[in-house]
C-alpha cells in the first residue's frame, strides 16, 4: 500500500484501536515447529453448519417494480409495455434474468454465498462475494484516480456514517455540513464529540440553477477561519450529499465538485460523500402523459455518460474522500447493507471499529443481497438495469406529483415554487412568503395546515444542521414520492398540499 | 411504569441521549386543528415495498441438526430413530412442523413478519411480532419477579453487549468480571471508559465442585473495597457468564446465584448475565456408545423442571439484572439477532442508542427467524424441542471428545484433567504442571505443540480479564466441539491432544 498522506485526519481513537481475537494463533512460533497436515478446530466457537435449520431458499424475484400490482398504476403497465417493444437488448426479455434463484447449504460457485457460509460468522468487513461486487461495481462507475482504495460492508448507511465520524472525528474536531442535511448524521458527530459547522445553501429554484452548496459563503469561510471562526480548530471534513440532496433535491455538477475538491486540498480536509439515492437520476419535470416515453428509458451506456454525475472519488488522486453507498433504497431497507469506499487505511480503521464494536452485518442480508445481483441481474451491468427501472418509476412519480401541484392556485399565484430534482427521491416546495415573515413560525404554523389537509410533508427547519443559523432560509418543506402506493395518492396529495397553501396565504398566513 | 430504582446505576451518557425524527410529527398542534380522514404521506423517505425485486421466500427446513449428513454421523441417526420410535408426543413426527414455508409480500398472520414490512425501515428496537415472541420466551422459561421489563431486538449478542455496556458505564465506573471471560466485552467496556477488575474463579475440575465464581473471594473484594481498591469507586455491575462459562464451561446453581444476587442487593451493583449457549444443558459425561440413549432425550417439561438452570432474571424483583440472549448458537450466527432483558427503563436507555447510533437489525434477519418460528415451531415450546435437539446432538460431541481423551496417556497419568461441563459447547482441559512452574510460559508452550500435532485449542491466559491477575491460575485450555464435521474429526482432535500433551510431559516440559 501506498503511503496515506491524510493520516493526521484521523481521529486519535480510531488510530488506536487493535484488535486482535482470542483464539487467534500466535505469530512468533518456537523453534523446530512445524504445521500439522491435517487441522482439528477445537478453538473457533462457530456451530457447524449442520445445526443450522434452513436447508435451502428460494427467492421468487420480480423484472419491474410494481409488477404485482400493474393494475394499480399506469407506470408498471408501461413498463412492460416498454420491456415488450424496445428490442435493443437492454430491456428485452431474456436478459431480465430468472424469476426464481435458490441457495443451497453448498455451493461451488465462487461469485454466490451458500448457506454454510451466509448464516455463519464472517469477517467484520463483510463478505469476500460482496466486497468483490462493490469493488466492481466502484470500478466501472465512479473510478479513483488512485489505486490503494477498497471497500467495507456496513449494516446500511447510518452504520457507515457513524463509523465514518468515528474514524475522523475526536472531540473538538470540526466538521462543516450543509445547512440542511440528514439530522441523524449530527448523531453521530456527537458521538465522537466532534462540532458541526454548517454551511449555506443556495435554495434557487430556476432550473439547474443551484448546485445546493453556495461555494461563495464556503471559500469565503474557509478563506477566513481564524477571524470568523476563531475558537474553532480548521474543519477536517465536508459532510456532503452532492446528488439529489437531502432534504432540497439538489446536485452538484461535475465542474463545482472540482471547486470544491479544490478548495478541499487548499484547506485540507476529507470530503465525505454520502450517496443513498443518487443512482436514481431524473430528467427535467415533463408533465406526465397516459404512458411512459420511451426515450425516458435509457441504455446503461446512455446513463453513465450523460446522467449520473461522477462521485467525488473519480476526482480523487490522494484518498481525500470517502463515499458512502447504501442498498436501501434500490433494494430494499430492510437489509441494513451499505458500504463504505474510501483509501485502504479508511478502509482498515473502519473494519477495526467493526471488529471491536459493531462486528459483521446480518449475513442472510449480504447472501440475498449478493446472490440476488449475481444470478438475477448477472453483476454490475444487469444490477445497473434494475437501477433504470427504478429511475423511471421515480420519474413517473416526480412528474405526476409536481403536474399535481402545478395546476393549481398556490403555485400559479406564485405562493410556492418547487425546485424540480436531477436525482433522487426528494423534492423541494419552496415558500414564497412576503418580505419580513417571521419564517420558522409560519412554517410550523402551514405544517398544521398541511396536515389539516390531510399531506405529511417534512418542514426544512426539521433539518436544519443548526435552526439558528437557517432561520431565515428554510422558507421549504421535502416532498417525497417514495412511499405513496399509487398515483392517484400522489395527485391528492399535490391538490390536498395546493389548496392548503392557497387557504393559508389567502387567510393571512394564519391556520 | 412503576419507579425504576436503580436509575442511578445509569451511565450519564445513555440518559442525556434523546432521538426525535425529524418527519415525525410535532405534538401541539394549533387551536383549532383537525386530523384529517385520509393521510398522504410525502414525509417518509421510506420506499413503497413495490420497489423491493423480492415477492416472496420459500424456506426449506429441516426436522433435525445434521439432517441432511446422516450417513456421515451417528449422532442424527440415532435422533431420527428416536423420533421414530419415541410416541410420547414430544418428537413424534407429527410435532415436526411443515419441511417448507413460505414469506409472502403480504400476510394478514398478525404472528407473521410479511416481506412488506420484514424489508422495510423498521422500529429500532426490532419488529413487533420478535419482540413478542422473546417476550412469551422469557415468561415462560425465565419469568423475573417484577412486571415492568421488556425485551430488545439487538445485532447478535455483541451488539447487545455493547449497548448495555454503553447504558451503565461511564468513564471511571468500575465493572467486576470474570478473570476468565469472553474478551471482547472488554473492548465495549473500554469503549465506556469503564474499568474492569476481575474476580477470581474457581477451576476444580472435581465433578460440579465449582460454580466459576468465586464466592469467597468475591464477598472478601465487595466488604473490604476500600482497602483492597482505594483508588477505584465500588463497582457498578458484575458481568457474569453463569450457565456454561466461557471459557471454562462451569455453570452456577440456583442456590449459589442467590448468592451472588444477594451480594448485588447488598452492595448495589446490577448483575449483566450473558447467556448464548446456556440452553444447551448437558447430562454429566457418559461413555458414548453406537447410538444415543433414549434417555437422553428430555420432554420440554423435564427439560425446564429439572435440567435448565434458571436466569438471575427469576430472582429479580427491582431490575438488577440485564440478560443478553442471541439466536447464534441455536438458530445460526449469521442472522446477527439476539436480544436484551430487562427492565423497560433499560431497555428504553438501549432503544434510545439504537435509535441514534445503530438503527435496527436486519429486518431479512427477523424476518426469517420469526417466521420460522412461527411456522416451522409453533412458538415457545416447538422452538424448545428445536433446542433439545440441538442439545443431544452437543451431548454427543462432547462425550466423543471427553472419551476419546479420557482413553489415553495423557488423562490416565493425570497429566490433564477435564472440566465436564453442565452446559454449553466449551469444556476446560486443566493441565496439571508440577507446583512452581511458570505457567503462562508453559500452556503457550504446549499450545505450540497441540498445533504440531494439529490440535487448535484456545490458551484460557487469551481469555484473560487481566493476564498479570492469572498468571497463576490460567493452566488450561479451552476446547469447544461446535465446528467440527464429524465425531470422527472429535475423536481425532481428543487423540492428537493426549499425544502432544504426553510428549510435552515426558519431554520436561519442553517443545
Amino acid at each position: 500500500m501506498s503511503e496515506f498522506v491524510h493520516g493526521h485526519l484521523l481521529s486519535k481513537r480510531a488510530l488506536a484501536r487493535k484488535s486482535s481475537h482470542f483464539a487467534a494463533i500466535d505469530k512468533s512460533p518456537p523453534k523446530g515447529f512445524k504445521p500439522a497436515d491435517k487441522n482439528l478446530i477445537l478453538s473457533w466457537g462457530t456451530p457447524n453448519d449442520g445445526f443450522f435449520p434452513i436447508e435451502s431458499i428460494d427467492l421468487q424475484l420480480v423484472d419491474y417494480p410494481f409488477e404485482k400490482s400493474l393494475s394499480m398504476s399506469m407506470t408498471n403497465a408501461s413498463l412492460e409495455s416498454l420491456a415488450l417493444s424496445k428490442t435493443n437488448g437492454t430491456v428485452a426479455n431474456d436478459s431480465l434474468g430468472p424469476k426464481k434463484i435458490t441457495i443451497n447449504r453448498r455451493s461451488e460457485d465462487e461469485k454466490l454465498i451458500d448457506i454454510a457460509h451466509g448464516l455463519q460468522y464472517s469477517e467484520p468487513k463483510g463478505h469476500p462475494q460482496i466486497l468483490q461486487f462493490t469493488r466492481e461495481f466502484i470500478s466501472k462507475i465512479h473510478p479513483p484516480k488512485y489505486s490503494d482504495w477498497d471497500t467495507i460492508v456496513t449494516t446500511g448507511a447510518s452504520d457507515g456514517l457513524n463509523k465514518v465520524a468515528d474514524a475522523l472525528l475526536d472531540p473538538g474536531d470540526v466538521i462543516l455540513i450543509e445547512e440542511f442535511t440528514f439530522t441523524p448524521f449530527l448523531a453521530h458527530v456527537a458521538n465522537t464529540g466532534g462540532i458541526p459547522v454548517p454551511v449555506r445553501m443556495n435554495l434557487d429554484p430556476t432550473p439547474d440553477k443551484s448546485n445546493g452548496l453556495d461555494i461563495d459563503y464556503l471559500t469565503d469561510l474557509l478563506e477566513n477561519w481564524e477571524t470568523k471562526k476563531p475558537d474553532l480548530k480548521k474543519p477536517k471534513a465536508l459532510y456532503s450529499i452532492p446528488t439529489g440532496q437531502n432534504p432540497t433535491g439538489l446536485t452538484q455538477s461535475l465542474e463545482f465538485r472540482k471547486k470544491v475538491y479544490a478548495l478541499a486540498e487548499k484547506h485540507d480536509f476529507i470530503i465525505i460523500e454520502d450517496d443513498p439515492y443518487g443512482y436514481l437520476t431524473l430528467p427535467p419535470y415533463l408533465k406526465p402523459e397516459g404512458v411512459l416515453k420511451l426515450d425516458l428509458f435509457l441504455t446503461v451506456e446512455e446513463y453513465l455518460s450523460n446522467h449520473l454525475v461522477p462521485s467525488y472519488l473519480t476526482l480523487d488522486t490522494t484518498g481525500r474522500v470517502v463515499r458512502i453507498e447504501t442498498f436501501s433504497k434500490l433494494f430494499a431497507p430492510g437489509l441494513r447493507v451499505g458500504f463504505v469506499v474510501g483509501h485502504k487505511k479508511v478502509t482498515e480503521v473502519i473494519a477495526q471499529y467493526a471488529a471491536v464494536v459493531t462486528r459483521a452485518p446480518s449475513g442472510l442480508s449480504q447472501m440475498v443481497l449478493n446472490n440476488v445481483i449475481e444470478q438475477k441481474y448477472k453483476g454490475v451491468y444487469g444490477w445497473l438495469q434494475w437501477i433504470l427501472k427504478m429511475r423511471l418509476t421515480y420519474t413517473h412519480r416526480r412528474d405526476v406529483l409536481v403536474n399535481a401541484i402545478e395546476e393549481l392556485d398556490a403555485y400559479k399565484k406564485n405562493y410556492v415554487s418547487i425546485i424540480d430534482p436531477r436525482a433522487g427521491m426528494f423534492l423541494s416546495l419552496v415558500v414564497n412568503f412576503p418580505p419580513g415573515t417571521p419564517i420558522i413560525e409560519k412554517i410550523r404554523l402551514l405544517n398544521w395546515k398541511l396536515l389539516a389537509f390531510g399531506v405529511h410533508a417534512v418542514p426544512g427547519i426539521n433539518m436544519a444542521t443548526d435552526s439558528e443559523f437557517s432561520k431565515e432560509t428554510a422558507n421549504f418543506f421535502r416532498l417525497t414520492v417514495a412511499a405513496a402506493n399509487t398515483d392517484e395518492e400522489l395527485i391528492a396529495a399535490g391538490t390536498q398540499l395546493a389548496k392548503a397553501v392557497t387557504e393559508f396565504f389567502e387567510n393571512g398566513l394564519e391556520f
